[in-house]
Parts: C-alpha cells; structure tokens; sequence
C-alpha cells in the first residue's frame, strides 16, 4: 500500500524552506500609475549558475486529486519560477533534500493568484495544474548543460485534498 | 478634439517591433514531462543594462474602452515583460520613438493567455487590464539608478474598440 499525505493552504510561511510564493498579499511595495496600480517588488529569489533567466510558457494537462507522486526532480543549475495565467488553484509539491535524494514530500495547494519560485537545486513534482487551460509563464535558466536530475520515488505517495 | 485610434488584435508579427508575445501558439518546442506538457521555450528577448531580472507582481485597477491616453513611458535600462494571471484580455499601447519622443501610438487587444515582453526603450502605456482582478506578473530589470522616462502627450489620444 501507497503512503499517503494530504495537501496544505500554500502560505509564505511554510513553502519559505522551499521557495517564494508570488502573490498580491498585504500592501503593495509602491503605488505606481498615479495611483491605479500597487506593485509588489521582486518577490522571487532568482538564482542561475553559468546561465540567465528566460521566459517560457508551460501548457500542462490537467490532473486531479487524489494525485499519484511517482517521481520528484530538480535543477541544480537554477530557481524555476511558475506563474498561473488563469485564475484557478493549482497543485504544488516539493521535497526537503535528504544526501541527494528527496524527504518526504509536501503538498501545497496554491490558491487562484498564487505563483511560486522554486529555490535552485529544490526536488519538485512535474507541473500540476489542477484545472485547465494549464497555462503558466515559467522564469527559469536558460544556458548549456544538463539542469535536471530525476528520482523516481522507491514507492508511490498518493496525494489527498487536506483541509 | 482629440485624435483617436483603433485597437488592433495582438499578434506576433505585428507586436514584433515592440517586443514579444507570450503564448502557447502552434507547435510547443519541446513536450515534457512524459507527454502532459508542452514547453514554448525562451520567447522573450530579456535585455538588462546593468541591472539583473526580477519577478514582481503587478495589481491594477481595470480600465474600460474608450480610453483617454495622455502619457507614454519607457524604460531605458531594460526591457519588461507582462504575463496576465487571469484569462481576460487586456489592452497594450506601444508607440515607436520619433526622436526621443513617441510616435504615433498604436493600441493592441492582448486575448486570454497572451503576455508581452517590451523590448528596452520602447514607449508603452501604463498597465491598461479590461477586467479585474488585474493581476500580472511582471519581468524586469532590478538595478539601481533611473530607468523611467515619461512624456506626457501634448494632445491626448482616444482609443476605441476596433476590430
């Protein structure tokens, strides 16, 4: 039998070891636009070795939960940032690191709104969006050389909706 | 009596003056994670003087056509990439530079799931969403010094729905 674990609100508290959650929270950093804009600034710690940031746009299938997690990755050479382009919630799973492979995983679900930034070299899940279009913008590294390093997981976890 | 313009759809050849549009049109470059996702790979010209790439989340309040457009700005220190978090259209005026100043503006309707990325110096509205929430995402430089140059237009311009 499977492990199991259940999902989490996506807060900045408890993805911190992980990574950024990129949202319009609290206050904006400055109001711009005589007034008509808030703008929350530079909310992503980017980090590429030997390349630089790019831009790509990621369409992902749908999954749904209950989601079977059967491999985990990272990229060793960059963050990876992950920003929804339609306004529906969307599942998020990371790892701890434990000597080069990956803890126990977490679940997080990111509300409509939210984005993350994976800190560099930090095991993740494949892109789940949990509905369509499945459209992101992704901020990563663009350079030569290899930035991705897979473990498929000794033994599946099934991911539940949590609280 | 103002002059007055009509908007344009956003497409990548008419955009392509002015910078890039972000979408999943056509073929992806590259299918990932086992076939549940397609990766349209570095589609914006990023161009930083002097400064690094940042994340920032932009919130702002939606405007309605016709609008009255009286100031371009632009950014001499880099470029600056807008990817909308709903999937709502949104208007995108451009202009080129007449001697340091802008030309003629043009008003492009970006649909559902279209971003742009402004190439360095190029004129620009401030951000124009139709519909709330008016959440973007926005790419550009983080460095220090002045990287915003505004002209207010000497007779405002009114742009109107076109085709």
């Amino acid at each position: 039998m499977s492990a199991r674990i259940a999902t989490e609100p996506l807060t900045v508290q408890a993805f911190a070891p992980f990574g950024d959650v990129l949202e319009a929270a609290g206050d904006p950093d400055k109001i711009i636009n005589q007034g008509h804009c808030g703008r929350y600034h530079d909310r992503a710690r980017l980090d590429f070795a030997d390349g630089r940031a790019g831009i790509s746009i990621f369409k992902a299938a749908p999954r749904a939960l209950p989601y079977r997690l059967d491999l985990m990755e990272r990229h060793p050479q960059g963050s990876q940032a992950f920003v929804p382009m339609s306004m529906t919630e969307w599942l998020v799973i990371v790892a701890a690191d434990a000597g080069g492979k990956p803890a126990a995983p977490r679940a997080f679900i990111a509300a409509a709104g939210q984005g993350i930034n994976l800190l560099r070299s930090t095991w993740h899940g494949v892109l789940t969006p949990l509905h369509a279009p499945g459209l992101f913008a992704v901020i990563d590294r663009i350079g030569a050389g290899a930035n991705l390093e897979e473990y498929p997981l000794d033994q599946p976890v099934l991911i539940e909706r949590g609280d």
